[in-house]
């Protein structure tokens, strides 16, 4: 059994994806005792990648070394087991990569129950949903009336912060790349405004649109928008710093923002972060809600697949190009063996 | 009866304090129906004065008109009262400003009985007590073995920060202007170690001074040392955001901070600021650890007294050029109606 696999070959500090990774064909791996041969069904493709493969990883986790296979989380079938837990034909959630084939210890894998779509496991299901959830409820606080910004709003984690707001009682403002988006997350989304940061000066559009000023931003790119909604923050505004997409396109992202620590002092604002890992344990009370908001017609997700191994450092790419609608997912294969090409 | 006061005739933006007040002797006012006419006895010196003077002021008090008495919190003696909460010779929290007689209406003052030096009112059991409490306890949430670092240790509010900490069982680090006053916080005060910022690189020495990295940080000026602290911040590290007195004498306030927001974000760090005044109602909870910890020997402070009204502007330029240790306060008169010239 052939296992295809792409292989960090370089930091992804400067150099384009494509160049990071080298496609190889190799033999699958067999699993030891206590481990599972999983076949990889569907990759997330999330910004985190990215940083996973340069030389400054972020503290939470290692980097990937040269000659391994690129991290990415994904849903699998199980082949073969020598773990009690599971049995071939089950579903799990892992760490599989851009592969074909993995072999995991039974800790580090999650047995799944498809809710419906099985892609929604890796997006409202899975650590878009929990980021979303975490991110908003516990920092942000949102309170009816309120307004919340939130950046890179038709992503994953944007589509589902700004729907949650909605539903706690927010006026609720995204920024995203393209006119297009914007009218998806306004039409189609319920998102009371939305402005294009291609467009107009985003500080300029954004105090239009928030008129009465910003509660909570929903940090998922740091620069020109983190800048916009510090100097347009209300007292007491609760900033979630979630990402920083815009580090890997700003053509300076060291400047800083203008404002801090001056005006979180003066406004008695928050900043926080917080790491969706370490939130694993409220999957159950984060998926509660977000599947009672699906049933109620309140929330509405979007996956956008491609298809193909082959084509995930191109799915990566363009995820920093802004190409995806929604939740940006990898389709390797199908349950039952039937692989996608 | 003749009122000697400084009004203000130029922001303070650029030019130096001196150059922006104006000393001027007047008719002392007379109190109308529910007023209370008082005698200045105590000033406190502060960064926020400077602030308040400027074209920019902060948002949670209104600036300063030209021609206005100087804005500062003050201990008075009352004279005169219309308002039936108060009698001539009462002791009361007031904020008369640079000026020997003030008038103000009975809610804005608050009767104080002294726990011992009368100066203690406007440091210990006044707002840098209040700050440093809040502060501290709420948004530092400091637990035994933690590192705290607090910057501009020796001024009123950092000697309190340090030796709270220090109460709650941290190791705690302190940055300074003079080794000297370093010396004092490790020798009198108790601090673990403490770092002269116009020495070496600030971060080289607290990476030294911090070996297991910071926890908490008190900032109570932005600049090299927030920059320092976030660098050398541990996970889950929560940073104070109090003051930003840097903002006045480095040599490029506006360059923004490493490092924000993406290791907030990777690190789950929190920074926040508060408005001291929205916490007044909790004066009696941090008074009281505050006395306690006075009557238990392990909390010390210091007073740093200029003697005469005329002195204020000196007084002021002299904190930020880093002259005082402890609580820099201008004694204008003293009880019982004795003029201190």
């Amino acid at each position: 059994m052939k296992n295809r696999r792409y292989a960090l070959v370089r930091h992804t500090d400067k150099a384009p994806i494509m160049d990071c990774v080298e496609w190889r064909i190799e033999e699958a791996p067999s699993p030891g005792p206590g481990e599972v041969l999983t076949r990889t069904l569907l990759l997330s493709v999330d910004p985190a990648n990215r940083g996973w493969m340069s030389s400054t990883p972020p503290s939470y986790m290692p980097g990937i070394g040269f000659g391994a296979t690129v991290r990415s989380s994904s849903i699998d079938e199980v082949l073969a087991s020598n773990h009690p837990d599971f049995k071939p034909g089950d579903l799990v959630e892992a760490m599989s990569g851009w592969q074909d084939y993995a072999v995991a210890p039974g800790h580090a894998l999650r047995r799944i129950e498809p809710r419906g779509d099985l892609a929604l496991e890796l997006s409202l299901y899975g650590l878009s949903g929990l980021t979303a959830y975490v991110g908003l409820m516990d920092i942000g606080r949102p309170k009816p009336g309120e307004t919340l910004f939130v950046s890179a709003a038709a992503g994953s984690v944007g589509t589902i912060v700004g729907q949650l707001a909605k539903a706690a009682g927010c006026r609720v403002v995204g920024s995203a790349g393209s006119d297009k988006k914007c009218r998806w997350l306004v039409d189609e989304l319920g998102f009371d405004a939305a402005v294009n940061y291609k467009g107009e000066p985003l500080r300029k559009q954004l105090r239009a649109a928030c008129p009465e000023g910003i509660d909570i931003y929903f940090d998922n790119t740091g620069g020109e928008a983190l800048q916009a909604a510090v100097l347009l923050a209300n007292e007491r505004a609760r900033i979630i710093c979630c990402g920083v997409i815009s580090r890997w396109t700003a053509e300076n992202p060291d400047q800083g923002i203008k404002g801090i620590p001056g005006l979180i002092a003066m406004k008695s604002m928050l900043m926080q972060g917080f790491i969706v890992f370490d939130n694993l344990h409220r999957r159950k009370e984060a998926f509660g809600l977000l599947s009672r908001l699906v049933a109620d017609n309140r929330l509405t997700v979007r996956s956008d697949i491609i298809d193909g191994l082959e084509n995930a450092p191109q799915a990566l790419a363009g995820l920093f190009a802004g190409e995806n609608m929604g939740k940006r997912i990898i389709r390797v294969a199908e349950p039952g063996q039937r692989q996608v090409d």
